[in-house]
Formats: structure tokens, sequence, C-alpha cells
């Protein structure tokens, strides 16, 4: 096999494994394909394959089409998965930007604004608001760090939903929250 | 008494108490003195004594000298009163600019943020994370609405601090949440 055919083939391949999974790294298909991670961006190039940031932008809008309760602009994060009234996966690139001072830590409002507005797009109401969060700080997240969030209905009863969302950095657990959210419509204030 | 000694009378009224209540509005104090809000502003003018955001601004940059644990800009309303290790009060004058835009209230992360960097601001210690959260909205704030948060230590255990925090609006409670921060010097990631 000459050099041509090689590098159709690997472009086939190549082509095959984003589809399947549209999150994976340009460092990680080097890594799978033994090859610099400059080949790969040239092969994205040519075969007309957005980078990584350009296609997580891509699903999440696609997916965003789907939510109610919250506008995506008001989203914290990049929605990558959802079947409203049950459950959703979101991602969020911290950096420099979302950090205290003192202790170079992200912030706590930011990790709960991506909790928050996750449970708020799972719900399957026209508007929600938050009435109750319990919420628990595993351990401190720095800037660089991906966030994974997933949420879950686990019970709905009359206009309130239950929510829990986890959130991880390297499938390790940093954020659990427990958010009951009331539908609006049926909403009254006190 | 003429109207220039009835002036002079007034104006030093107005001094002592606007001394003794740095946030009262000048709509209040027309209301005090029966004269028109336009003339308040004229009194204030020649005496010198800065409009109400400024006067807030003021005892605020004043106050957060003793913070310790969060540094000014990254806190979220304006402190107005503190005793570090015990107790503090902060306002924030909401804005469309916090507003979900479906619902036209006020994002539960930035009442979050309010309470969070509160509860970090009254903390005796360096830095500060957020351990625990659980957080209760009691009704919709609208934008417009002045939050005045106070935040009170209940407990401490070794490097931990239980903070109670309420936000009212007009006297009526419309948050509650209680908060356990770890001081990071002696804080370690599991």
């Amino acid at each position: 096999m000459n050099n041509r055919e090689k590098k159709v083939q690997r472009q086939s391949k190549l082509q095959e494994i984003i589809k399947s999974n549209p999150f994976i790294t340009d460092e990680e298909l080097a890594d799978k394909f033994k090859i610099s991670v400059q080949t790969i961006r040239l092969d994205r190039l040519e075969l007309g394959i957005p980078e990584l940031r350009e296609r997580i932008k891509n699903v999440a809008e696609d997916k965003f089409s789907k939510v109610k309760a919250i506008v995506g602009r008001e989203f914290v994060g990049e929605l990558i998965d959802i079947t409203i009234g049950k459950n959703a996966i979101s991602i969020l690139d911290t950096d420099d930007s979302l950090v205290f001072e003192k202790t170079k830590v992200v912030k706590g409002q930011h990790i709960y604004a991506m909790a928050e507005t996750l449970a708020l797009a799972i719900v399957d109401a026209k508007a929600a608001l938050t009435g109750v969060a319990n919420i628990k700080y595993k351990r401190p997240v720095y800037a660089g760090e991906r966030l994974v969030a997933k949420g879950e209905i686990v019970r709905t009863r009359g206009n309130k939903f239950f929510v829990w969302v986890f959130i991880y950095v390297n499938q390790q657990e940093v954020f659990r929250g427990k958010f009951i959210l009331v539908s609006i419509d049926e909403c009254k204030e006190e």
C-alpha cells in the first residue's frame, strides 16, 4: 500500500471514529493512529471536519432545540445530550476567568450555575424556577479542568420536579446537587 | 426665622440624619422634611454629601478593608456592615441583566452568588471554600427589587464554618441558605 492509499484509508477511518465519538480530541486521535497531532489536523482540514470545540457547539445547538424552560445563551456550559423530562449531559471547560483570586479555585457560583441551568433544561415545562437546592462540593475544581455534568429527573409531583445533578472531572465526582424546580405556570407567590 | 435661617437649620439636621443613616434615600428625606426631592438634592450638593449610591459604595469599600477570604471585586453586592468572624449585611439592586428571559425572575445563580460571597466575607480565614450549601428560594425575585442579605456564623468547628444567610426584599424573606465553608489552609483534596 503506497502513502496515498494509506492516507485515504486513514482518513476514512478517522471520519468513522469522529462520527461515532464527536468529542474525541486531536491528541487522542493522534495516539490512536500513532501519528502526529499536526497530521490529524491536516486530515480534518482536508475532510472538512471542524475542530473539537466547533463540533461540541454544533451538537449543543442541535440538542438545545428540544429545550423549553431556558434559552440557549443562558445555559452555562454546552449541552451534549438530552432527553427532555428525563436526563441530560453538559460540559464546561473551566478557565482563569472562573476562579477566586485567593484560592485559584473555580467559584461555587459557576458550578452552581452549570448545575441549575442543566436542571432547568431537562424539565418538560415552558418555564420553571428553582425552589430548593441541596449541594455539596466534593473537591476543589481548578482552572483548565473539564466539568461533565449529568442531570436526571428522579421524581415529578404536581408542578414540582426533583432533579439530581452530578458533576465530574475525569470521572471523579466533584459536585452533587439535588434541586426541586417548580414549573411556573402553577407557581404562586407566597 | 427667615428663609436663610430655616435652610441652615434644615441642612444641619439633614447632615445629622444622613450621618446616622447613610442608606436613607432622597425620597425618604423629602418626606421627612416635607420638601421636594429636588430641594434635598440641592441641599446635598451644597453640603457636599454624595448621592445614595455613592454613599453605599464608600461604606462598602471601607467595610471591605476588614475582609480576608475574598477580594472586593469578586463580592456580589455591596457590603454595608461586617464584624469579621460573626456577621455581615450586604445589598444588591437587581436589574434586567440578572433575570431569566422566560420568567423575568432573577436567576438563582445570582442570588446564590450574593449569599456565597457574603458567607465567604464573614469568615475569619485567609482563604476558604464552600463545602456544602442547603438553600431555599421562598418567592421569585423580580428585576428592580433590592435584596438585603444578612449572614451569620452560627458555629465553627476546626476549619469548618457554619454560616446562615437570609435574603430579604422589603423585610420579606425571599431566600435562605446554610453554608458550610472550609478554610483552605487545612483543606485537603480527597
